[in-house]
């Protein structure tokens, strides 16, 4: 099943190893958090660095593409082939809010190597999983001696995916002919584990709001009043009640609509994976599993659209007590969403649920940022098969199936550039993507390396196939 | 009905009226929140102040009372007749938390005067009403021409009411034979309002308890774990949203177990009373009534149990969004009790249901504070006649009577002493108790001061019938 790996391959990456991972460390050094309006200056220091970086690499062309929020970079490197494919490498160089306090052992923005594992905010996500990109091409080049790619390689690497990618879809839709590609690859997402290399065949959308209650003018006595006003805290609890029934099931009328059901196929592929739900369990860091009824694990986080709550807060949070009854309270949300789901129908089912749970006299702000759509790629596509393959002769081993809980705007390339969208990434569920002590194994990061330094050759070879498939929300 | 006031009396204050702003204002600037443990120098600090201004007054007895934590302030005036009754005054020294951000328009713990009010954390609660006592009882020697009170005059100032009194019942034990009296006056309360003088004949229990759920070891991405893990936050709403039925009553089984209902003479008074709902809701800075079903707003501060959200908070509040499930949530809950209820039996009732709120693989932990009794006054105590009759003298007109939705410590005073407690208070609901741009109204204060100058002579006059008096939990 696996081809024989590439001895060239394997010395090239050897030998640029260490500068290749001191590189890397430079880049997570800037803490390019898009969620944090005083990093700004990050970000945009963060893109420069990368356009430089790429250039650095051999990429004819490294631009950074400004938008009204944080700027993207954007670089093309021509094959030397006049009927090479086109492809569209997508990645993020923006990171999630990292701070010492939240509970990292070492600061996240100071990159460090422990026991094989490099530790910084952006180490998996998505930094390294951009990077290994520039050491993939030169290894391509090395080992079959050419001088330029033998597709056209673009990169888009994106400064605001953490931030649900506000601009990104304008951004597209302004370079669609410089972004044009017979195939996109997108380098944000993770494999089932160390021993057992997958490609991701999709990603869950996401939708997420702030709901603001407001109560009184101002906190209000707990004795003088209390018992005979409306409480926004209590509003903004009974709300997030609200949300699931007892069966945990995303209460709201229409969540569900046009929802694509998994097929028994992919239940069955699901179910060959070695899941095992203890260690799945400490990667969740978790103490229980819980969710919606009649659905495994993998398809609760794979295949079924969610409600979660990322912050609530409202009233005294400090030390001892302080009997009062807060003047307003807040609830993030997020939800995900599968195959099916249509984001303004979602905002729109929201809403008009909202407006139901709470009492007279508190008044209901719901903002929405802009959403992210969920995405599918078909099972059989052929140049699934190149990327399956070119993992195959990297890992040395069969290569699965699985989906992507998390959401990325690949759904929006598919759309607007009419390309297919193929999942390479390498990172895995233990790397703490958004968590504390995110971090990235050495060994998948040249994994990765090495997929790509095959990749391109295969997909060159099968362009003509890639070029025919057809691409879809439906399985 | 009302009684001469005395010319004397009038001139007395006058002529000391600005000094005893001045030093009201001195006191106020001493920040004593008991509930900040970066303020225990300042509450210690305002401890020694009003000793110190005690002695001044002519206490030949004012001693700073340690306790484990905030001292307490003790004083005495003993009578210079030998069959005079004694009298202990209750109030407390220290405040609630206030920080300019939260809403003041000048800063909290700078007093500043507009328009006839004195503004200050503490102004109102308790700083104002205890301060009352040091003129009044000046007043008092000045116009009957004494040089020592009418009454055995004694004050216990606390140092922890806002925090729940935690060593309070501890304290009075200890020094029972000293706080020894016949009759408990405590000034924490207010009056229905400015036109409308009335009598506290009783106060809320109090019980608070912080509930901290943990779920996820840190803080987890929503995407690849949401929707199979519980989530704290979620779970801390739901416990939340459990508090109550759909009629607005306390869902915690047991909560109402001894609950002494209203009488319909209660009832029939509290109806009497000129209570307008719109201009409530404005002192209330609410925009609707709400509650209990089949409770008038007054029934449901005065004589309901209540349960009420202070603070609930989890996961991400900043700007922007983070897709996280949060590891931990927390809620701080005050319970509101009313005669018949049992501190320890509603702590053993909440314990009992919250158990069983949260889902598998969430952790409960759960602290209660130190709670506050109910209590309630006889309406025909023959001391609450004294108070009467020395509020409709200086306030010129018919006194009527309320109760109190906050709490104090009264009912552990007239527990441990065996005294009657009766509520001599001048605050009025706008002064905005616990809540940013607290103030008293300088009139009122100074009703204050009038209505103590005429009571020790009246409760002296009237000391054989308050000796005999019953008092009880039940009206």
């Amino acid at each position: 099943m696996s081809q024989t790996p590439d001895s060239a391959v394997h010395a090239y990456i050897e030998r640029h190893r260490a500068a290749f991972l001191d590189d890397l460390a430079a880049w997570l050094r800037i803490p390019s958090v898009s969620a944090q309006p005083e990093r700004a200056d990050d970000v945009r220091r963060s893109a420069d660095w990368l356009a430089a970086a790429l250039k650095e690499t051999g990429f004819p062309v490294a631009e950074v593409w400004p938008t009204p929020g944080a700027p993207a970079v954007y670089a093309e490197w021509p094959s030397d082939d006049p009927d090479a494919p086109t492809v569209l490498v997508y990645g993020h160089h923006d990171v999630q809010p990292a701070a010492r306090e939240d509970g990292w052992d070492s600061d996240p923005f100071e990159p460090v190597v422990r026991d094989g594992k490099l530790y910084a905010r952006g180490a998996a996500d998505d930094k390294g999983q951009v990077f290994f990109h520039t050491l993939g091409v030169r290894a391509h080049l090395d080992a079959t001696g050419r001088t330029a790619p033998a597709v056209n390689l673009k990169l888009i690497v994106e400064g605001e995916e953490e931030s649900g990618s506000p601009h990104f879809r304008a951004l597209v839709e302004e370079h669609a002919d410089r972004l044009a590609a017979d195939v996109v690859i997108v380098s944000d997402t993770g494999m089932w584990s160390a021993d057992t290399p997958t490609v991701c065949t999709g990603m869950r959308g996401l939708a997420e709001c702030e709901i603001r209650l407001e109560g009184p003018y101002q906190d209000i006595h707990s004795g003088s009043f209390g018992g005979a006003v409306p409480n926004p805290a209590t509003a903004v609890a009974r709300l997030v009640a609200a949300l699931h029934d007892d069966e945990g099931r995303v209460a709201i009328p229409g969540f569900y609509d046009g929802v694509v059901e998994l097929t028994d196929r992919e239940r069955e592929l699901f179910a060959e994976l070695p899941f095992d739900e203890e260690r799945w369990l400490r990667t969740a860091k978790s103490h229980a599993t819980h969710g919606e009824t009649g659905y495994s694990t993998l398809e609760r986080i794979w295949a079924r659209p969610t409600a979660e709550v990322n912050g609530i807060g409202g009233g005294y949070q400090g030390a001892g007590s302080k009997t009062i009854i807060p003047s307003s309270a807040l609830v993030k949300l997020s939800f995900r969403l599968v195959a099916g789901q249509d984001l303004g129908q979602v905002e729109k089912a929201v809403r008009a649920w909202a407006a139901h749970q709470v009492p007279a006299g508190i008044q209901l702000d719901i903002r929405f940022s802009p959403g992210t759509r969920p995405c599918l790629t078909p099972l059989d596509h052929p140049a699934l098969r190149s990327v399956v393959r070119a993992m195959e002769r990297a890992f040395q081993g069969p290569v699965r199936f699985t989906r992507e809980g998390g959401s990325g705007p690949a759904a929006d390339l598919q759309e607007v550039l009419g390309a297919p969208v193929l999942f390479l990434g390498i990172s895995i569920p233990s790397d703490g993507w958004h968590a504390p002590n995110e971090k990235v194994e050495l060994d998948l990061l040249l994994k990765g390396v090495e997929t790509t330094a095959y990749l391109w050759s295969d997909l060159a070879e099968n362009a003509g196939n890639a070029e025919t498939a057809e691409s879809g929300d439906a399985p």
